[in-house]
């Protein structure tokens, strides 16, 4: 008997977050799925890993065919406790999301959905990672659900370059108001922060990190961007290796 | 009269880290010196930013011939505070480190201190991480010193590419044993766990994250983790905008 493919689902929402149980579901028509999640939200905490406290892992009662772990760490912590203590071999497919809101651009950076991807990419486990423009609770994840199916389908077929990982985006709309998926380069940006600066009670200053993300290029039809903005879904190839080879030649004329 | 560069420093072990106090005595060399850094030690947290918490401020007494901040955020919060709330104008310059420990290869993804340099770059400024091989609190700097003066140097008249950073990582050996600095790429490898399994008194398990290092290609010459066994330091340029353009032609093949 051939072995069903074993598919791992992160997410940085939290094991109940609507996203994950969606694309929980949808991994159960691909194969074996096993989900370990951070307990609570972990959103904005990027690649962190645990290092200072001890991790707790417990298994949830979610069990709607596929078994499921609460993880205290962050989403990295969830796949790397994945692998080494809950896995008895190595997943075929790492998904991660559906995630409350955009990972487009450099909101990538930030995102312990997308670091989860990176995570198990490192780790020579074809992932990918799935969010939706949309940060409510009770978002409508149709669209991505529509495109995920084919994208896992294609990627557990063809598998994905070593050292490349995928960060796929979705607007804000209803599967009929899409005109299909783009393969996109990531958009040149940067978030804008301004601090929303308050007092306590105690009259010590304190400091709410608020910001916008500003689009350097918001015309470039090849970014990210630009594709959820004009009713596309977004695939950005992501790589595991960040050097700049380019840079590379121009430093080496460097003398020391 | 001409305004002398200003130059922000930030690290993620702590503000009172040896190594960004020697990075900042150096750097007032070099123009006028600004730090902001975390209040306590942020290793292993990535690119994460503080949401659910308000971050404080707080002015420091090291005032060797700079201002110095203790924030109680993360270091990519120490960047975006600095420039939203602290600094009048843009840095010329941003220095992260001298990191107690090598952030070469995959590391530079877990590194707060590489983090900080990267939300620098976003943000259009010249940016550099420095560490060395060597997580004890009275590390050997000097090496890490004699290298960064003519890198500070070069990068404050050449700049550097937009979208390009600096992760700079230096061996654990005396400025006699080294054989110089090269510019490399980042090494292909994965950090290896091994949690270390507990009960505690109520009869719970935990979990402690630990592992090593695993380089998947020992022998390459041209990476930064050889380069650091065979007594160089490594220069690796770190490209913000990480989407995988080889990967992109292969996927534009596929069809949903």
């Amino acid at each position: 008997m051939i072995k069903k493919p074993l598919i791992l689902v992160c997410n940085d929402d939290g094991y109940r977050a609507r996203g994950i149980q969606e694309l929980s579901q949808l991994a159960v028509e691909f194969g074996e799925v096993v989900v370990v999640a951070p307990v609570f939200g972990q959103s904005g905490m990027s690649h962190a890993v645990t290092l200072n406290h001890p991790i707790r892992l417990k298994s949830s009662s979610m069990n709607n065919g596929f078994s499921a772990f609460a993880c205290s760490g962050t989403p990295a912590d969830c796949i790397k406790i994945a692998l080494n203590q809950i896995l008895d071999r190595k997943p075929d497919l790492v998904l991660s999301g559906i995630n409350h809101g955009s990972n487009a651009s450099v909101s990538l950076f930030y995102s312990g959905t997308v670091a989860a991807t990176i995570e198990a990419c490192m780790n020579g486990i074809p992932s990918v990672a799935f969010s939706v423009d949309d940060h409510s609770p009770d978002a409508d994840f149709r669209l991505a659900i529509q495109y995920a199916r084919p994208i896992i389908q294609k990627v557990l077929v063809a598998g994905l370059p070593l050292g490349t990982c995928l960060n796929v985006n979705f607007p804000r709309i209803s599967p009929e108001q899409c005109k299909g998926i783009k393969v996109c380069r990531q958009t040149i940006g940067v978030w804008k922060e301004e601090f929303d600066k308050r007092t306590d009670p105690q009259g010590h200053d304190y400091f709410w990190l608020t910001g916008e993300f500003s689009n350097d290029e918001p015309l470039a039809e090849d970014t990210d961007e630009w594709a959820l903005k004009h009713n596309y879904g977004a695939i950005v190839p992501v790589s595991v290796d960040v050097t700049d080879y380019p840079a590379m030649e121009a430093l080496k004329l460097w003398v020391f």
